[in-house]
């Protein structure tokens, strides 16, 4: 179970933990592990396969807007989102299933290009749509994905199994889907938002790529401890991960690699990109905890192969919590409290 | 894929006509038959086993409304909308996947007891819930449920598969959930809202029953050539058989069983209890179409088993379309253009 209703004297996780509470018994997979509290669900199929299954809603407004991506990137990201959380489990997708509901508007507006985006993304990650839903509503736009996905090597990983001395490593390069809601949120007239909009790191945010062939390419090769999609951000995922493991991760944050888009929109506005590397969500790369040395003979292969970085951005180490690491000097790093697009907020904080 | 953004150029099934369209190849299930425009996806499971997979979105005032039901009334049907489409589709629940999205205050206020009444359907069905997703958004509450079930008599006959001379049949006393929903409208008052609320057809709104074990018990007695959920009326469920079967099906109104409840406050309104039975939706009841002859031994055993009435209401023939047969005459029947809630809509009607 994932969740967002952070605001109010109830956070995220007391909200899934007093959730989980009332399911009771009914939170228990017969003859299988229940995942409740991570990003998929796990199912036992006969024949002992293991089924992986996840749900995502975005709310215009809260995880996108029509004015700053186009409406086939909201598709791609609805299914993207998704289908990262399979890519975390190891799992290969089966199909998915496509919820709307919205005012009459809205759909006539950009509901087939949000389709055309679901549709592209569902050819190349092979994850046929197999259905779904639409319902009439007022208010902002919902765009709920389910999906359904194989693990051919079984349960998955998940969040739980770091182990003091794995390394904590991460795909990709991070911060542009941060960099790239600063650029948009500071473009104050329509020729500046447009400027923004053709900028790479606003590209990066629309098209996020879920690292299906990449999980599937490491897992062939290593142990995989631990698994993570990065969609709250590098400090809250990984804290995510020490947390669910009973463990400590050390993040050395100068090896964090940075996206050039975010170089590059941190030169314009003044910030500094690897805030948004650590912080940012949205970014639907991978963090891995895994033994030690288990894939360091691989990292060339895989780069050449997906042409993205593997870094090994830190270790577990027996312990609480999660730490960063600037040289010598160890101090605590909290979660960056992610929030999505950081649009208009629809309930004042407290 | 199921659907109601009616209002508009665009009907329905043109939305979902053309959205499949736009799916293209996206819209096949590599080895598995393709579900779209049922209330199901079919899913070739692991082992060689057929799996059934549903998503439903239930939105504040369009499908539910907190002064009309107790929270635990709107967990329980949302849980019982996913099941019912599990039912119509002969399989036995798997799990479920709870989504709610909307205002802290709407959560704080009622998510605790959704899920008790979540929970305690989950229970009593034997459907495990085994994760979900919870995001903060404004506007109106988003409750919705993707449920998975395993087929054990392979794909499920769906709404395609009617010929002429089977018999039409229904589960249980129709026309109480329209009733309710008039009395709750008609209740001007607070007081009179409490009446409205305590009245037996309300209650009956409030707590549909998925036909589950009906089917699997039928399902072992009798072939079921096509079988549909009541969820938007007989007469338009009845429509969708005939149509996507390729038949005329017959409804001898008079047969269609109402129920006592829909009577009651049919007396109270001055209304026809049998043109809710006829048209109203939110019954969850089971729509069928068997073989002449192939369930009437079993009617009895039926009842005293379940409770409820299992009912002949009319029979297929070639053609096409929905006819009422009334004495002798026989008229076209149009849909009733069920419309959920009937609460201020959302957009405007054109």
């Amino acid at each position: 179970m994932t969740g967002s209703i952070p605001s109010g004297p109830r956070g995220e996780f007391e909200w899934i933990d007093r959730l989980v509470e009332l399911l009771g018994p009914a939170a228990n997979v017969p003859g299988g592990g229940v995942a409740i509290g991570d990003d998929v669900a796990i199912v036992a199929g006969p024949g002992g396969e293991t089924w992986a299954w996840t749900v995502d809603t975005l709310v215009e407004g809260v995880h996108f807007r029509f004015d700053w991506l186009e409406p086939e990137d909201v598709g791609h990201r609805a299914l993207a989102a998704s289908l990262s959380d399979l890519a975390a489990a190891c799992a290969e997708p089966v199909g998915a299933l496509v919820t709307v509901a919205g005012p009459r508007e809205t759909a006539e507006a950009f509901l087939e290009d949000i389709y055309r985006g679901i549709a592209a993304l569902a050819g190349e990650a092979g994850c046929p749509i197999v259905g779904g839903d639409l319902a009439r509503a007022a208010g902002p736009l919902h765009l709920g994905v389910t999906a359904l996905g194989r693990c051919p090597s079984g349960a998955p990983p998940g969040r739980g199994g770091a182990k003091p001395g794995d390394g904590v490593w991460v795909t990709g390069r991070l911060g542009a889907p941060a960099a790239a809601l600063a650029l948009l949120a500071a473009a104050g007239d329509p020729r500046s938002l447009a400027a923004a909009r053709a900028h790479p790191a606003v590209r990066r945010l629309a098209r996020p790529t879920p690292r299906l062939a990449e999980v599937a390419w490491l897992a062939a090769r290593s142990a995989l401890h631990a698994m993570i999609d990065v969609s709250d951000g590098v400090s809250s995922d990984a804290a995510h991960v020490a947390r669910r493991s009973g463990a400590r991760i050390v993040l050395d944050v100068d090896r964090i690699p940075v996206h050039p888009a975010a170089e590059d929109a941190a030169a314009r506005l003044g910030s500094v990109a690897r805030d948004w590397a650590l912080h940012g969500g949205e970014e639907f790369e991978l963090l891995l905890a895994v033994p030690a040395g288990a894939i360091e003979p691989y990292v060339e292969a895989f780069e050449a192969r997906f042409g993205i970085p593997l870094t090994r951005i830190g270790f577990v180490e027996a312990g609480r919590g999660l730490v960063r690491r600037d040289g010598r000097r160890e101090t605590p790093l909290p979660p960056g409290g992610w929030d999505h697009f950081r649009v208009a907020r629809p309930e004042p904080s407290p």
